[in-house]
């Protein structure tokens, strides 16, 4: 039992020195490769761009997420997913960031996000009644819109390619956007980051219109912008910046 | 040697706990983090979309392969290869599908995926005499076709990059694309999925008008693109739609 | 102390086997696998490609170390930061590479980065004196140049997203790319890789054109975009052919 506990031990080490959960630990990494990363990390980002008043702690931290899922970078989710429930993003909320980024960013993207979530749960005491039912009581559609939707991409695809037609209407559009848990203007601010931390600007005019419509100001829709300069690098958001603008310009004031 | 023997089995449960080979396992993991995911992973996804009768489950590996090697997605790897070799795909197209993406999306996704296979590979007692030839005899060369190809490109970039053109005509499209173990029709279904997988629009039109004549059928390209959506994301399939749909209709029917 | 030394030992065996670190290891998992595979690396890429003179090794390693960085592939990262320091880059070179690539690639892409090169580092005994000041004496800046690039940007952005603008000049061009440990040619060698690691088109005819203003030659950039393709992919560099082609050819001779 000794040996087993000694082995678990080493293996705990072993597994904590590959995830920067321990800032103290990884300051002294960081330190010993690129004393200038350091600065910049502690300085500008954690010290100046989060501390911005034009987005809350919490949306930084969604968006932060869904920058690092939607890129398959786990190596700083438990720094990231710890500092989202410390800036109250709930569990069942991480939950449906992690279900909507299958979708927006592939399922070895969402496989990746559970395999480091679920220790950080554990390690929090999250239990099942913290997380979203697998099918809950959807929110209400808006069958105007979305029949609307369903008829340009249909017209659109539907002959060429019919699955996918099939498949956003059914999985996406009257199921994934409507569970509850994760509310939409949150669920489009993660697509849209998503969007932005993947190069895919084609997309974002649809869902940077949506997540106004549903909520999300344009002043937290640049702020966010500019907070994913840092997770996605300059030129994702350069490329997203001329596409942005012109989605600010061309809403009625 | 007890001490090694525990020590061993610890590093396994390790190792396997950071893949989901154990479907048990891993379906636990995924219900303490996101029920609806394992929802839509059991029903939707490996209990409609692979079942669907458009493309085969062969097919389906292949394509879903060629997605998580040019995304370098190793998690989900080694379910996947085991999926491929029961759904008929051989270990030395396994092999090939390796070194073709090797090219078309980086050395490091194959040696990653290298990373991967070689313990699949070694469970399923894949011998040598199941791996392809270094050097096989290649498959007989369309000269007329290769020479305009090679025209048009040495044509375009010839003077202002001589060094890529070059290898693209003596590496890829007189040795790699000749290598006898992946059919022409299959290491096609594979780059276009790669192009997809990785938001590249700007190929699709001459690699799947390429794979189309080298024998996949329009109704299998369009089943690959919607399964393509939930391994690589909606955004990177709704960025191909428009060029495959374009493909589709000026093709001569 | 003879268990956690065996558990150590193993440890780092683990470890060492998920990185190319040893060769002769590395080649034997390779052949396992995919024959092919390392026939081309062994006699095409490290026989032929790195051998071509219009690029040093040195120059090499760096487009190589950026475009692993910027896609985050740590798995060859151990390889080719030897190769590199071997080849004549220095430790503080790596370092401002990192940390050029936090910014022009994701804060993330640097931190996995740093977690392989502190072992790497560690291995050679680069101590704190090889490494570069957090904050140095920053080079002189080009004014004219400068003031004409932020009014520029200024004027497209900053009233849409006026904190991307801030930043953009305050941190990158007035801040980072004027730390003096890495030559304002290679921080432009290291960009443009990234860039084209990425498939970002959109910004390579400013990046390219600022690398030869900085001192890169034609020759030098046409070689670094043929050793690109074997690191990034194929459909990357076929994307940024016709882009690089233009800022050639616009160039006045």
């Amino acid at each position: 039992m000794k040996l087993l506990a000694a082995a678990i031990a080493l293996l705990s080490l072993f597994v904590a020195s590959s995830a920067p959960a321990d800032p103290t630990r990884w300051r002294d990494d960081v330190r010993k490769v690129a004393p200038a990363l350091e600065k910049y990390g502690e300085g500008t980002l954690l010290g100046d761009v989060w501390k911005r008043p034009d987005l809350s702690p919490r949306d930084r931290s969604i968006v932060t997420l869904a920058a690092l899922i939607a890129r398959n970078q786990t190596i700083e989710m438990p720094f990231y997913l710890n500092l989202a429930l410390d800036s109250g993003v709930k569990p069942r909320e991480i939950s449906e960031v992690i279900t909507h980024l299958a979708f927006y960013s592939g399922w070895a993207n969402a496989t990746s996000a559970v395999a480091v979530a679920k220790d950080v749960f554990a390690e929090r005491k999250v239990g099942a009644d913290q997380l979203p039912d697998a099918s809950p009581q959807l929110l209400p559609l808006n069958e105007a819109t979305e029949a609307d939707r369903a008829a340009r991409v249909g017209q659109q695809f539907g002959a060429a390619v019919p699955g996918i037609v099939q498949y956003t209407t059914d999985v996406l559009f009257r199921d994934l956007w409507l569970r509850p848990e994760l509310a939409p203007r949150d669920r489009s601010l993660v697509t849209v980051s998503a969007l932005i931390a993947t190069g895919q600007v084609a997309q974002i005019p649809y869902h940077l219109n949506r997540a106004m419509d549903n909520g999300l100001t344009q002043s937290q829709a640049a702020e966010a912008i500019t907070h994913l300069a840092f997770y996605v690098g300059w030129p994702n958001v350069f490329s997203a910046l001329p596409v942005a603008k012109e989605v600010f310009e061309k809403r009625p004031g």
